[in-house]
């Protein structure tokens, strides 16, 4: 039944979860299937060879969990950092924060170089820090959800590799995979982790992590017992292993459905069209037309540069005499979906606008216009009601 | 589109992930929905209500939260339990052992009354136990997945209360929601942890857990941090308790489509026909059945005694002469997936079937009577094979 259409709904044009193509949720409602079963095993298989190509990796070893992608933040916390060992986060905003506070949940050791609201964090700062104490790995948001600011990854990596070359280069990347070009080999990440509902195209509830051969080395050196069950290594290293080997093994249920679901967009992603570069391209194209729409109608976007704004997701302040209230139920009215802002210190007075996968790759669906042209009729209709 | 059916697929009789009804793999493919949303915020408020419905609980709090029911146990351990604390495990079976292993895993201080093979824990002893030290729990499985044994769930908390009442009771009921009759208030059970995908009727994906007050007191009371950022309670309880009373919180993006999964099984399970006594009942009358048919083939049970024996699966020895791959690939050809054995002393001596949810209480679907038929073919095949 490779006819089945979703029932009809309101867009949803946030930083995700995003739009979510038919056959994926059609995936998702496949027959229940025993997670030991023949039939699953090479999906979940696939799942992870297909993860690593996303990020064009070949080495690397992904874990995909049922879990928020928060998951992915305990999974680091616990099984790369000892207590007592030091972390240097580079906070580009609310997730910076949270991430800070998981590591620090786990006894990690963390210091901050933190951005001024709207940048990313400067690398002279990251270098002499790095160069001043050792660290067991440097973490940081490539897209901070909260802002849409977009850190060089490449060139945070360089920066590390520069300094401190044992030190590991871990990326929180759940509002980029699959919307921002990540070369995770050739950039010499060592963690890059994800959640299924953004670029990835897939309904929310997978942890999504990817580890390079070198973190894992750390892994396998620590003294100390990994500090959790569910989120260990210990257990779902040889869990991974052998699905992608071909055979099941046990620990926790996985989320089979959902796996199913993932399965079916990766399979678009990584093996239909438009190819992984020209989905990076077309999400830098949909990207610079709301941006423009945007700067058009007046609306500034919270990151401060341009060259560091992402590419699936546009932050915008409200314009003077204009608040959420103003705009938001508006855009609801014309079945746009659009989210609030999401720094404390700043959270009402900004919107967010995801455009990511299906949003993007598929235009015959004009998502895009009907944003923009939302957006040009609200804030007419809004300026207009306050004028009145 | 309440007409969706899903592909015809081999009958899932494995102690979970069982059956899942149309309605509730349809639901698994709702168009994509902000987590924020108005529409979404009474799903999940609703499905906390009936959760606590189904526990016969009027003040316990549930939680919700993507993950598998592995992470329930993390639960417990990082948010009960303070690190050199004691905690009395009633160990019935493999998941007993990994419950100690996640205990452990967070420092608590674990001491074990071992049941023999195919019984639950002896009370006297546990009784014993209570009287010579001071635990801050106790903790049990209620059905051991991997050797079908029931515990008396009532009796082992009666125990605790009469001995030591401070002491929590921490019940173990993946395997048992929904298919075995559970009150939680009444019998005074602390903390019942379960799954999405077995008498709960929903694919897998969700952990789900019920706190009493009295543990949520203790909770409150710790003097150390929680060990966990993704488990801990002190991130989800305003999270659960704002979407119970009508408004969205942020603490990681929960999983939208299995929560509505979740909602259309509970709405059946809560509100349908049958009522959940009724409910219960059809489980003892299709385990009965089921363990009568086995019986006839000579299969012995794991469970000593059929006051111990679970309602919702069935474990069973094969006989003298046979092994799995003379049985499971022929019950296999008949398109009927039953589970191999899991504990680790025993798991090449016995297979399981599970019989929970719709396969039980749509007897229209003929679910019972197609597991008897073949079992009763396949057993005859095997037998006529080794004679040949």
């Amino acid at each position: 039944m490779s006819s089945f259409k979703q029932e009809p709904h309101k867009l949803l044009v946030i930083p995700g979860p995003i739009e979510v193509a038919d056959d994926v949720l059609y995936a998702n409602a496949h027959p229940s299937m025993s997670h030991m079963s023949a039939d699953f095993v090479p999906v979940l298989g696939d799942c992870l060879r297909m993860t690593r190509q996303v990020l064009y990796s070949t080495t690397a070893q992904p874990f995909i969990i049922a879990g928020s992608g928060t998951l992915g933040w305990d999974q680091v916390a616990a099984n790369l950092v000892e207590p007592g060992e030091s972390v240097l986060l580079l906070n580009s905003g609310y997730f910076g924060d949270s991430f800070t506070e998981c590591l620090q949940a786990y006894g990690a050791n963390v210091d901050e170089v933190r951005a001024d609201f709207g940048t990313a964090a400067d690398l002279d700062e990251v270098a002499k820090a790095l160069s001043a104490k050792k660290y067991k790995l440097v973490a940081f948001t490539h897209v901070d959800t909260s802002t849409g600011v977009l850190s060089d990854a490449k060139a945070v990596a360089a920066t590390v590799q520069r300094v401190s070359p044992d030190t590991l280069v871990v990326m929180d990347a759940v509002c980029s995979v699959a919307s921002e070009d990540i070369r995770m080999d050739a950039w010499g990440l060592d963690v890059v982790l994800t959640a299924s509902q953004k670029g990835l195209g897939t309904p929310p509830g997978l942890s999504i992590l990817v580890a390079s051969q070198k973190a894992l080395k750390v892994f396998e050196a620590r003294t100390r017992p990994v500090a959790s069950y569910y989120a260990s290594w210990k257990k779902w290293l040889p869990v991974m292993r052998a699905y992608e080997a071909g055979s099941a093994a046990y620990f926790a249920t996985p989320p089979v459905n959902l796996i199913y679901a993932y399965h079916a967009s990766l399979t678009q992603i990584t093996r239909g069209a438009p190819s992984l570069e020209e989905r990076f391209a077309a999400h830098r194209r949909a990207s610079a037309r709301i941006k423009d729409a945007c700067a058009a109608l007046g609306l500034r976007q919270l990151p401060r540069d341009p060259a560091y704004a992402a590419n699936g997701m546009t932050a915008v302040y409200f314009p003077a005499g204009l608040a959420a209230p103003d705009v938001v139920p508006r855009l609801l009215q014309k079945d746009v979906v659009v989210a609030g802002g999401l720094h404390k210190d700043h959270k009402d007075k900004y919107f967010r606008i995801g455009h990511m996968g299906i949003t993007v790759t598929h235009e015959e669906r004009g998502d895009i216009d009907r944003i923009v042209a939302a957006l040009r009729e609200t804030f007419a209709e809004a300026e207009a009601s306050k004028k009145a």
